[in-house]
C-alpha cells in the first residue's frame, strides 16, 4: 500500500476531531519562519506553534532565495507577519554534497548534459544562517523594521540556538 | 516581548522532553509533502506524520517552481523519497490578490517601480493543484516512476480531499 494512503487514513481521524474550523486567514502571532524541509524537523512542534499561528516555509537547507522572499512578501504585506526565524539545523543534507556532484549524478540520471542549477549546498551552517538572515534584511520589498533572528536546531537534542 | 522569545521559551520545553535524538536523515516513510504556508496547515498533525518521517516543503500557495524543483531533486535523488503529495486548501491567500495588484502595493511602498514578479496568485484551486502536480510530472531530472498526487486541505474540515 502506498504511504500516501496510509497518510490519508490518518488524516480521516484527524478531521474526525477537527475543532479548528474558524481560524482566520492571517497568522495569529505575526511570525513567519523560515526552514529546512528535514524530516527531523518537527517545526510546530519544537516552537510550540499552535493552529493558525505562523506562516512556515520550508525547502532544502532552510534557504532564502528569491522564491522564499516571493513568501515573505505575501506573508508580510499581505498577511501580517512582522518576525521572521531562520531555521538551519545540524546534520544537514546540504553538508553532504557540493552542486557540481548533484549535476554530475543528474547527467548520469538522464544520460546526457545538465545545466548548471544553484542547489545552495553549503559546509559552514553558522555562516549560511548569517547569509540567509542578512538576505532577507537587505531586501527592500519587504516592511522595513522587521526582526530577523536566525538558528541552529540541534537533531540531536531538539534545541534551537541562536546564530548572533 | 517578542513573539520569537516566547518561542525559545517553548523551545526549552521541547528539548527538555526530546527523545528522537538517533533518527537518521533520510525521510523513514519515502515521502515528501509540497504544501502552503498558511498558518492553518498544521502539514504533520493532518497526515499523521512523526518525527524523521517525510520531508516537508512549503511556500505561498504550495507552488512547484524551479525552487520546489531544487527541493524535490535532492529529496528524491540524495534523500530516497519515492511518493510525493501537493497540496493547496480553500480560503488560501493566494486567492484574494492578482500579481498586477500585488505589484502596485509594493511600487506605493518603495515609492518607485518594481520589477514585475512572479507571485503565483491563481483564482481556481483545482485547477492549480492539476498544474502543480503536472510540472513536477514533467521535471525529467526527477527520477521516473514516482508517483504524485494533488490534494485540497479544508481547513474548516481538517479534511484533505485528493483532485483527480
Amino acid at each position: 500500500m502506498p504511504v500516501t494512503d496510509n497518510l490519508l487514513t490518518n488524516n480521516d481521524s484527524y478531521a474526525a476531531n477537527f475543532s479548528d474550523g474558524d481560524l482566520a486567514m492571517p497568522p495569529s502571532k505575526n511570525v513567519a519562519i523560515v526552514a529546512c524541509m528535514d524530516a527531523r524537523l518537527m517545526v510546530s512542534d519544537f516552537l510550540g506553534i499552535e493552529n493558525g499561528e505562523a506562516h512556515i516555509i520550508r525547502n532544502a537547507g532552510g534557504i532564502v532565495n528569491q522564491e522564499t522572499l516571493r513568501s515573505l512578501t505575501i506573508s508580510t504585506h499581505l498577511l501580517g507577519t512582522r518576525e521572521i526565524l531562520v531555521i538551519n539545523h545540524t546534520d544537514c543534507g546540504m553538508l553532504t554534497f557540493t552542486d557540481d556532484q548533484l549535476r554530475q549524478k543528474l547527467h548520469e540520471h538522464r544520460g546526457g548534459p545538465v545545466d548548471p542549477i544553484p542547489f545552495y549546498s553549503f559546509s559552514d551552517i553558522e555562516a549560511n544562517v548569517r547569509w540567509q538572515v542578512e538576505k532577507i534584511r537587505n531586501y527592500d520589498l519587504l516592511p522595513s523594521g522587521i526582526p530577523v533572528r536566525g538558528f541552529i536546531y540541534d537533531v540531536k537534542s531538539g534545541k534551537l540556538n541562536e546564530v548572533t
